[in-house]
């Protein structure tokens, strides 16, 4: 970057560390704010910095909301406060809520049990997770962590650590995506598929 | 984006507008920047917000400048100042300075000739080129508009302009991409490359 104006270059700089955008392409982003209006690029460092700020962790769930507040999803009376999805972050609560297929309440790990990683059952919202089956009338957890070795690794010490209380447990089904082709299904996919198959 | 957080569907909104950045990708960044470091992201916004206001256009050559202060290439003595290099804009600036091949001094036209956008040659810095042909003692003028159809006719434009004063006007060659392969250079870029061949 030598040579390059010290605002222009900060800029490319902070661009670059965000994921999936190189050297290259922060530099392509940086002329385009450059040219941009005055408004809109005061609206996105605006925005970015105000996102940051104004969003918390809700109390209850763990999912993001406004502030410090219990969040919609927690204090909407209409979903069903009995089922609890397990998930790792908000963004899996995302995905689920674009789905539409979950009516019930969600607790967020932040964080799955990673060895490698040195993260154990207390770095990530287990604790939380007890307190809320005891306090609250659960019949049921539905363990959504991902697929993988450390969702796989999480879901099953959750589901030896609650089994004994008397609760319900369910993993999500693994299998073929839907609309892929069987094909270019990996291995492991596949004999999940096989051993969840249903009758019809 | 029905149900989100407001601050973070306006931040998804502010990213998606930047080029290349879709609204999947926006939402990635989004999470991204709402689990960085406090530090990390004022750094960013502000850097977003000082690089549009602190860098302007460099009142002799065009180029971005810190404030309105005339720019390092056209205060650096040790450049060449009787040949000029006219690019479309700043980004072109950069990738000349990059390749390190070139010495003498730029002239940026802020746009070329389109009559598809309704751009006209009063509407890009001919008129500015003209004047430092008038006041300086220029010997050479290199046009170095891109080998497209609106950076040809702009680059012609100009040469017709210019060649009645008694300048030197040059146009940077056409050919086959330096590391790249014959077999997939377009019929135009070969045709370029045979009629700009040279003994050896």
């Amino acid at each position: 970057m030598a040579g390059y104006l010290e605002p222009l270059s900060r800029l490319v700089n902070a661009l670059s560390k965000l994921p999936g955008i190189g050297q290259r392409s922060a530099m392509r982003l940086a002329y385009h704010i450059l040219q941009r209006p005055e408004g809109e690029v005061r609206e996105l460092a605006e925005a970015i910095y105000k996102a940051r700020w104004d969003i918390g962790y809700c109390p209850v769930c763990g999912d993001y909301t406004a502030g410090d507040d219990v969040c919609g999803i927690c204090r909407d009376a209409r979903r069903e406060s009995d089922v609890l999805c397990v998930v790792r972050d908000p963004r899996d609560v995302a995905a689920m809520e674009r789905s539409g297929a979950f009516r019930g309440k969600y607790h967020v790990l932040h964080g799955t049990i990673s060895p490698n990683e040195n993260r154990g059952p207390g770095d990530i919202r287990i604790k939380e997770l007890l307190k809320r089956l005891q306090d609250d009338d659960i019949g049921e957890i539905i363990l959504a962590t991902n697929p993988d070795l450390e969702g796989e690794a999480t879901a099953m010490y959750i589901a030896r650590l609650i089994k004994p209380l008397g609760v319900k447990v369910t993993r999500i089904a693994q299998g073929v995506q839907v609309g892929a082709d069987l094909e270019y299904a990996d291995d492991v996919t596949l004999s999940r598929a096989l051993e969840g198959r249903r009758e019809m």
